[in-house]
């Protein structure tokens, strides 16, 4: 742990950097995987997922027996669980629908703003020792309520050749359309440009590792729309002398958890916290399974003292943190004036946690401080903006005089002869 | 032209494609100028302004008495029609203006999400024989409207080292913070990392050609966001009996204006409409100041007949047109089932040059089929979302359960900690 008080503005820069992610190295494996897909379709996708998954499933596609198979494994306690923390996702995210928007800007000028849904999104969701089946909620809950026809999941095969349970049950419940037992590059590559057993999709969500990251970036290169840049997960707690140390400790080691890279963060209002919320720390860590990766990030973690909290609060928005967890007395003034942060956790009883499963926000969020320019992942991310305009024929001669000068001022003479033509009929 | 009847769908995805966009070999171009202005700042600007602009302006920065002087050159016709237009952009990208969406998911679980301002934006504006002053009202007024602190413009100078009076003038009318006589690559980089005098931004908007297009492209490799990606203009005009063909044929001109590559396409119910509109374009072109460009663009346009409304209506989908043109009996039918277009133009009275100027909507849209996947550039364009939770002791006694079964179903055990330790406090 890194220990610093009340740093000086001309040291922000350093304290707020992020680890550097470079990934060139990486992007010719990616580019001749992408283009060995592109050229050869499944046979390529079976022959990487031989490699890297070291399994060649019969088929890639999920059947219906598997997904009645998978239900019968889910305890009634998950599936209870499965069950609130689905109806939050849809209450909040079904909230966050927009009406149509309609403006009659000058008298027979109508214009209106609609949103579409996507009709292809491709979800992805990584294999690994546990499956991450939260991940399926959050993306498939949204996708299935913004209207996405097909809503296609990918996920790399176990060693068995099978998808954890957990996730087939996940996507079944949240109205995936289609499941493939694909990762990887592998599998965004498919997803990019279609095979005749994997739908090309036109925007693809969901977390990966280092090379499910730079498979997507190199996916926009094709057209195809990524839910968000991706960087290693971060929490940033502010305490002051109002928060519980052993909550504060629980929420930076929860953080931690997720990998040595994890960015862990806490700004105090004073040093006591800072050395209670340690002493926290140190105890609860022996009890954790992760106990190796969860005390490699915390190692680096970031402990910081700013007595003024008009000061803390510049530095937590010039940080921009994924996950932002406030426990403190200036609650309002810190909630009024945070200008970036990804999803925000307040007060002593709101662990990360609860918005990481089943509060009801979606925990696909910006890290690395997109924050500042970048939405978590919400209704939105799934539908399009659209606008309309209808012109009456008095609409037209209300708007036809400033479009005509307009046009000329640009040089753009078809774009004025559009307007005259149709207003010289109308005189 | 290229005229074709009733297209079987086999032939479909060759019409539907766009002019391949290889942007491969201006990378390294576009890298060599970024790592000069991250390294040089100010001086590699200066340097390549002189080089491709060919002016070394005094300053970089638009000072008062310029905008003062550049005020004084707009006519009393042109200020009128920039007022008007600047009030229907305003009106409607303020009605898109989203309340706070806040929901008890569970009995003492509050979540709610609310979109603060991106603080710090560039806006790009190209130079060229005439001044594209009507993309700064598109880019700024919605900037200002969404409470964005800084919002920094960028163009080229002329010859003669100034911007044009009317981009100047719009850049004021419409609240920007700071102007800088800076185009292509150089801007984009120095918005990118900053210099001494241009400030480094978090999302960088605006058209430009194709060594912008790269460097934005460039840009989100460091961390900036960006509007759209972007690709030559384009319309598809739906007729049937009902359009008058005049009028269809001075829209399909308007369109094919912009540049030898805009991409200009009518669906027409049947072969008359094709023929009447053909025979128009060829009149009406011989009257255009920018006949050339107009013309090479019209040798490329798609004359299509699809005599099957529900056809054409997925021929349209798919091709998912920036703008899109219905004039059609069967308006409602087409308008009801449009998945994929930029902004939509109903009836024989709005031409898209309306759109483009002054009926209120924007004219930052996705092009090169980005209708699929993209929305125009909107009040959100310039917001990001953000969650919130607060989550009361009884609120996390209701909860609590379901996020430990989840963490702990998912190997999580630090997660499920954070509920835990909160529970055990609670009992």
């Amino acid at each position: 742990m890194k220990f610093i008080q009340n740093p000086p503005r001309a040291d922000w820069a350093g304290l707020l950097e992020r680890p550097t992610q470079d990934y060139a190295a990486l992007e010719e494996t990616v580019q001749f995987i992408f283009n060995e897909v592109a050229a050869m379709g499944d046979a390529a996708v079976i022959k990487y997922t031989a490699l890297f998954d070291g399994v060649s499933p019969k088929r890639l596609k999920v059947f219906e027996e598997e997904f009645s198979a998978a239900s019968s494994q889910i305890s009634p306690e998950l599936r209870t669980a499965l069950e609130q923390a689905k109806a939050n996702i849809e209450k909040f995210h079904q909230a966050q629908q927009t009406p149509i928007v309609t403006v009659e800007t000058t008298p027979g000028v109508i214009c209106w703003q609609e949103k579409r849904p996507i009709e292809k999104v491709g979800l992805y969701i990584p294999g690994g020792t546990a499956p991450l089946f939260s991940s399926v909620l959050m993306l498939a809950i949204p996708a299935k309520l913004a209207g996405c026809k097909e809503i296609v999941l990918c996920s790399p095969p176990r060693k068995d050749g099978s998808i954890a349970p957990e996730i087939l049950y996940a996507a079944q419940l949240c109205g995936v359309t289609e499941v493939f037992k694909v990762g990887g590059i592998q599998s965004i590559a498919a997803l990019t440009f279609g095979t005749s057993t994997i739908p090309k999709v036109s925007k693809i969500f969901g977390p990966g590792n280092q090379y499910v990251t730079v498979a997507k970036q190199i996916a926009t290169r094709f057209g195809v729309a990524i839910d968000l840049p991706a960087g290693p997960s971060e929490v940033l707690v502010y305490a002051d002398e109002t928060a519980i140390p052993a909550f504060v400790a629980s929420d930076l080691l929860s953080q931690a958890e997720h990998g040595s890279d994890s960015q862990v963060v806490l700004v105090a209002s004073d040093d006591t916290i800072l050395s209670q919320v340690q002493k926290e720390l140190n105890q609860q860590l022996e009890q954790l399974s992760r106990k190796e990766i969860t005390r490699k990030a915390i190692e680096n973690a970031l402990m910081i003292s700013i007595s003024n909290p008009q000061e803390a609060l510049e530095f937590i928005n010039a940080y921009g943190p994924e996950h932002f967890i406030v426990c403190s007395k200036n609650e309002d003034f810190i909630l009024n004036g945070l200008q970036n942060a990804g999803s925000v956790f307040v007060g002593n009883y709101t662990p990360e946690s609860a918005g990481d499963y089943a509060s009801g926000t979606n925990h696909t969020l910006p890290t690395n401080g997109y924050a500042h320019n970048y939405s978590g992942v919400n209704l939105d991310s799934f539908l399009k903006s659209m606008t309309f305009q209808k012109i009456s024929p008095e609409g037209l001669k209300n708007l036809g005089k400033t479009i005509e000068v307009m046009a000329a001022a640009e040089g753009l003479d078809a774009h004025k002869n559009a307007v005259t033509i149709r207003l010289n009929t109308l005189k």
